[in-house]
């Protein structure tokens, strides 16, 4: 914040809550925020009246930091939870302050930052942009662990959607019993809610990325891409596997081997001191010799985080990102090659270590034939 | 729009554009709209490259009308897909139009909007609020359908969480089967992710509105409420319940009996022309005399969503709404009463019929004691 000249900060994005607090609810559909200021040992929570018991029971913080904004604030078009916290900032004597703000979350709106500067005319306001994810990019040894807990659920749900995908079988049913999986955990742990949707799509609409599930059964010569992540207190591995039923084309068989070579390769590159963009280059370098058609974004930060989206909003296996890796910096790898309009997608977790690189995610790596 | 006096209009909220276009897929976490012009008989969807497949599939538009925006504008600090956005609208001659943004939704930034207004200086913008929202306040058939099989799943949902809520048995287990039971569906169709995950908090987080479930072991006299959705198409029934494992206190059980009194008092004052208020005050006159504390806000309109809220933002069964009920408005009515930090819950959902309501969801009311 002191580099930034931010004096405080208005924490939105839940994940950086979370990290920062504790705090863990479902509560970010509605105004919160978690306040930051740089020359105070204790943050400040507020969030609706309703929902601060939420906060006593999940932060490290003191009741007194706990600050519940009333009913009427909420759900109102001429008002809104923004309004209360400008006025905590003035009677706090902030106002006068640079407040930094996190412009590009999805949880402040356009009308939150309006109605915080209409009540806050005389103050600096900062994009604060991804500060405090930068923070997280590297984890603890009790995040990386939480994390490879998080490997094994998404292991054990990776098995259970392989296994269950035959003709026949509806599409919800896999995503079922792979929810199911996923959540009912270990005997030694549960599992927490994913950020995002398991993504299992099947026939015609494997060929969009994101679309979600439906109840049309799998035929066979059917083809389908499973991404999903296990989470464990918010903290996520993902993994891909590509899947097809009965015997596939040569074609997709060997797109399918240059994809498991370019992952090889691309993991192999990692090291501290490299680059996020070596790391794509590697990949690139590997699969252009085969003449296969790619995409330029390899794969993201990844850690803590809630919904609608597991990334870290931080560094990219990309070109142009030249963040350097580090131990410990956590990443998702996830190459994908398209044949036409089918692509062929097998991904790991993996963190930097003081060498080189450990992947969370242990999952044979091929092309699934059923 | 022409009654607001807005040209254009810049959709965000995922359940709008899925009203409007039928577009449905998990895409939300990046920039993308649907633009509605006043003029023009189809809107145009612009969304990520790579997630155009997705709108040719899930829409009713023309392939022309799906614009697909360059994967350099997203992840990047300098640029948006509003900058994209922004040059499409120029170039089709609608910067000098006014344009309607919805400013209080979840994935319009505060970011996304300043991008918008600095690439379109000249342009009137002007807040469109819940326009769409208010359009889907009253329900097809189709779209009632649609929630019956969104309320057979939730009452199959919780039938699965009373039953399996015991001492010795871990919250994120009853949490599994819950998810499990919603999306495995029936023999005839399957179910969709619910807009919120299920609640059923035990012990002390019971005090707690939004906390998640946790892995902790139900125990010999705990509380907990199960708040659960079914979801069909992206179209929720929501349903509550308070389960006690053990006998429970007389003041818990006649605390409940109150609700269901109050409950049922509040439905049968639901008939076209009565006011959102006036359902309110029933409920609140019936409570009023039996000395219990309670909520201002008894419930919501329901149907269409996504992450990360099932309510419709719009009418809401509390003081000061006068919005009049209209045959096939959905609501959920979500009754609470409070003994000291203990609540119970126990709700409904319904739509209003020509005379009266019928309630969607259909489960014993009461407490349930295991």
């Amino acid at each position: 914040m002191q580099e930034e000249g931010i004096d405080v900060l208005l924490i939105t994005d839940p994940a950086n809550m979370n990290y920062l607090s504790g705090y863990d609810a479902w509560t970010f559909y509605v105004g919160q925020m978690l306040i930051v200021m740089v020359d105070e040992q204790e943050p400040i929570w507020i969030g609706r009246d309703q929902d601060i018991n939420g906060a006593r029971l999940t932060t490290w913080m003191s009741k007194t930091h706990i600050i519940p904004c009333p009913e009427a604030y909420y759900h109102a078009e001429t008002t809104s939870p923004m309004v209360f916290i400008a006025d905590f900032l003035h009677q706090h004597g902030q106002s006068s302050r640079t407040i930094g703000v996190e412009m590009d979350t999805y949880y402040f709106t356009a009308s939150a930052y309006q109605f915080l500067k209409e009540k806050m005319p005389h103050t600096t306001f900062k994009n604060a942009g991804a500060l405090v994810n930068w923070v997280r990019l590297i984890k603890s040894e009790q995040e990386i662990e939480y994390m490879k807990r998080a490997a094994t659920l998404v292991e054990k749900a990776m098995t259970t959607g392989v296994e269950m995908i035959e003709p026949g079988v509806r599409a919800n049913e896999v995503a079922a019993e792979i929810y199911y999986t996923l959540i009912n955990g270990t005997k030694e742990y549960g599992g927490d809610y994913p950020a995002g949707v398991p993504l299992l799509p099947s026939g015609e609409d494997t060929t969009a990325l994101h679309l979600t599930w439906s109840d049309r059964q799998y035929k066979a010569d059917d083809y389908t891409i499973l991404k999903l992540a296990g989470c464990y207190h918010r903290y996520h591995s993902p993994l891909s596997r590509t899947v097809t039923i009965g015997e596939t084309s040569d074609e997709i068989k060997e797109t399918a081997a240059v994809c498991e070579e370019g992952l090889h390769e691309a993991l192999e590159a990692v090291k501290p001191g490299t680059t996020c963009e070596e790391i794509e280059s590697a990949w690139y370098k590997k699969i252009e010799s085969r003449g296969t058609v790619k995409d330029s974004y390899l794969g993201y930060s990844i850690g803590a985080n809630y919904p609608p989206d597991w990334g870290g909003h931080t560094a990219n296996l990309r070109k142009g990102d030249r963040t350097m890796l580090q131990p410990n910096m956590t990443f998702h790898m996830i190459p994908r090659l398209w044949i036409g309009q089918l692509g062929v997608e097998m991904s790991e977790t993996f963190r930097v270590t003081e060498t080189g690189y450990e992947t969370l995610t242990d999952y044979e790596r091929k092309l699934f034939v059923k």
